[in-house]
């Protein structure tokens, strides 16, 4: 029977305490929706409180909708997820979604989540405590638009140390992601232009660009860029790139490319490169290609990067840094909106910088998943599908691609490892001309399967194929 | 001279702990630019360690452009606010500026931050580390577009406790600020739609519709309300306001007016109200009037709340209930936005809504400001400037109009207050058409001010008018 430990209970009624638990459970999924509770003489025997306290409980959770009664039945588990709780308004369409799409896998290649217990918990926590206790007129002051000064101090020392990049603070706005930074940007530099994103390439890029109804082209990439000439044929004004690590080929591209493109840019006023280094930390080969922002002397690149990858996903804090032309643009037309990301994650983030935390995490991170690369990589070299699969690594990242020698459609490929309970993605998704892409090739994103579940959707991959 | 405590340096070199220590003092300002350092020697005898040490942390701070030396007289704090000091990017324009515009004033009649000591430090801390101690998956698991289920259940839970209004967790979306929550409304709503504020208003809502290139307008607000037919003749499609507290005026719009405005919007379907309630939990009379919200029953209202007033502008937590059609809408078309909040700052603003924090901190809140009204009014009432002032109090929140009776012209009087150290903000400059703005009428936010600073602020304010 379902039993609750009273021990922490501290000063509030036992009833609401006994509610608080109950509902938490229901909320967290440990009580199924349909799953009968206990009843109420049954419970006050169990947990040694009186029938009233339960009562009161029950009555509780009752008005809130989280349980529902069925006369002489008892009271069972209210389907919280399916509907609307709180009040009388339904809302069925199965489109809207109150949790997240995790469904539990036994694999996901298409996760970029990283693992939960690599994020240093016990350091953050202590930081943020030490924060908080700290200097408090500090904390509930108005940040400038761009962000606390603290913090922008420690990310242009770590562009420096990390990527040799010459960056004032000044130039570098932070936002709770680089979705929001996106939206800025094209307030930036115009609703007007024509911006372009690599095929094939992140979705959610080109989504944003849309939904702003702003133009957006989509140029092919092949030997690891974009075609020459491309950029001019189209009119583009806005190119919106990862030159160091692309998704999801993987690839870097090279020098002469990005001369080329920075020689585009140079060719107009309204002409810009977003530069953006999802990933750069975390990419597992440090080959020294130096950023287009280094390379480029006419202020030309918008460079973008985030702490949701090096970090956690769900710590929302990405930056850009402006060049000088358009920095002051930002504050003659943009600095009234407010820094979207709160005080207190910002200075413990500047702390967690300057302390040298950041750096140890990094090189935790990329040790760790060096060697779970090189280990997944053996599991497929000593397995059956060894012969059915070609490995293309490119700038090892998170992830990388196979391509399947098989019989079986790539559509199908894909269902049956759905059915055995393995998420995969094909390449072709990516891509907006679908002509352009290679059949049968697929992401493999490693970053959030532990080794044995690895293991394990091998040997499954190795009977679908 | 400089004097710092090795007590708490832990494992990390002598010389770094005190680059850190210095650099920190320079960046909070405690170390004023062109401050001379005590020389290595000096510094050496009074901190009790060596010369070197002393002579690696002034090279560090040195390199980083924090200090700077001159032959034979020693070294300097640099102005790390005027300059860029990272590097060799130099911006001097004056609209660049990296500090937020925090000038000490005696008292700051325009700020709207709240006092930083009734910020309930911790009872925050104390569940943002509890949370950040137990499930750690969840809280590394990206969370539905619209926020972690747990602050939309507790969202719902207290509009229905202190609104009464029905509203289900689904349709709550949370975001890094009312400002973000805008530009996601723009985006969902059409870029081609004409929007509609109230004049006079909150500046910063018409500067974000602008900076999205959408059309808006201005209603002129008379009779507590935009004038009957003003929606119509204009060809609004969305009108923002704030019915139960206008900005600056103050006003509750009355509920005839209300139904007008609903019936409008019933009369096509692409129009909608926004209601932002931006401070309805401090207002200080419960005048009971229910939101349009709760009275709309054709799904035309779209309601906005934000923490930044109750808890603090530096916690960056918004949110919006959508109706149903544009919920579908929300979820067919923007649901591949990640949240902006981080997960830590929600499940601990979840916790401290259900623990009942929240509405005891409103209490305090609302206590702690009556009072201090009261005692303003008192000050007023007994000062010099009795008889020159008329207060306009409306519907009570952090602020009220003072109608002043001077020969001094409105700007003057600003000029002057400002001459000593007071900062005051006409009525006039909230209007668009300044026609419409009643002379010499100034707001008075007391939010941020100290008790003591109110009572010199009203004394020099008598020798001013």
């Amino acid at each position: 029977m379902l039993t609750y430990s009273f021990a922490e209970k501290g000063s509030e009624p036992l009833y609401l305490y006994l509610y608080r638990c109950i509902k938490n459970d229901i909320i967290q999924g440990n009580l199924k929706p349909g799953e009968r509770l206990p009843s109420k003489r049954a419970f006050s025997k169990n947990l040694g409180i009186s029938v009233i306290t339960i009562e009161n409980a029950y009555e509780q959770l009752l008005s809130e909708g989280y349980i529902y009664s069925q006369p002489k039945r008892g009271y069972f588990v209210s389907d919280i997820k399916a509907n609307a709780i709180i009040g009388k308004v339904s809302i069925t369409e199965e489109n809207v979604v109150l949790s997240s799409d995790k469904k539990r896998y036994l694999c996901d290649f298409t996760s970029n989540q990283t693992e939960a217990n690599l994020f240093p918990f016990s350091v953050w926590s202590r930081l943020m405590r030490e924060e908080l206790s700290k200097d408090h007129e500090r904390l509930m002051e108005n940040p400038p638009s761009g962000g606390v000064l603290e913090l922008r101090f420690a990310i242009a020392k770590h562009l420096k140390e990390f990527r040799n990049m010459t960056v004032s603070p000044e130039q570098i706005i932070i936002g709770a992601g680089t979705e929001y930074l996106i939206g800025i940007l094209i307030q930036l530099l115009g609703f007007d232009k024509t911006y372009a994103v690599e095929d094939p390439g992140y979705g959610k890029v080109s989504r944003i660009y849309d939904s702003h109804h702003t133009k957006c082209i989509f140029l092919p990439v092949k030997d690891k860029g974009i075609e020459e000439g491309a950029l001019e044929k189209n009119n583009v004004d806005i190119l919106h790139i990862s030159p160091s690590h692309h998704y999801p080929l993987g690839v870097l591209m090279p020098i002469s490319k990005r001369y080329e493109i920075l020689s585009w840019a140079a060719g107009a006023d309204d002409r810009y490169v977003i530069e953006d280094e999802y990933d750069s930390e975390l990419r597992l080969n440090g080959k020294p290609i130096p950023t287009m922002y280094s390379i480029d002397v006419m202020n030309k690149v918008i460079y973008m990067n985030t702490f949701t990858k090096t970090l956690s996903s769900t710590i929302r804090i990405s930056y850009m840094v402006l060049p000088e032309k358009l920095l002051k643009k930002y504050y003659e037309n943009l600095f009234f909106y407010a820094c979207t990301v709160s005080n207190f994650e910002q200075y413990t983030l500047a702390r967690f910088i300057n302390e040298g935390y950041f750096e140890k995490h990094i090189n935790r991170m990329r040790n760790y998943y060096r060697k779970k690369r090189e280990h997944l990589i053996e599991i497929i070299n000593g397995s059956s599908i060894r012969k059915k699969v070609n490995i293309i690594e490119e700038e090892a990242g998170l992830h990388f691609l196979i391509e399947v020698k098989s019989k079986k459609s790539e559509k199908q490929i894909i269902a049956d490892a759905m059915e055995n309970s393995i998420r995969l993605r094909a390449l072709s998704e990516f891509y907006r001309d679908k002509s352009l892409a290679k059949e049968k090739v697929f992401l493999i994103n490693y970053s959030s399967a532990s080794e044995e579940e690895l293991e394990k959707a091998v040997e499954v991959l190795g009977n679908i194929l």
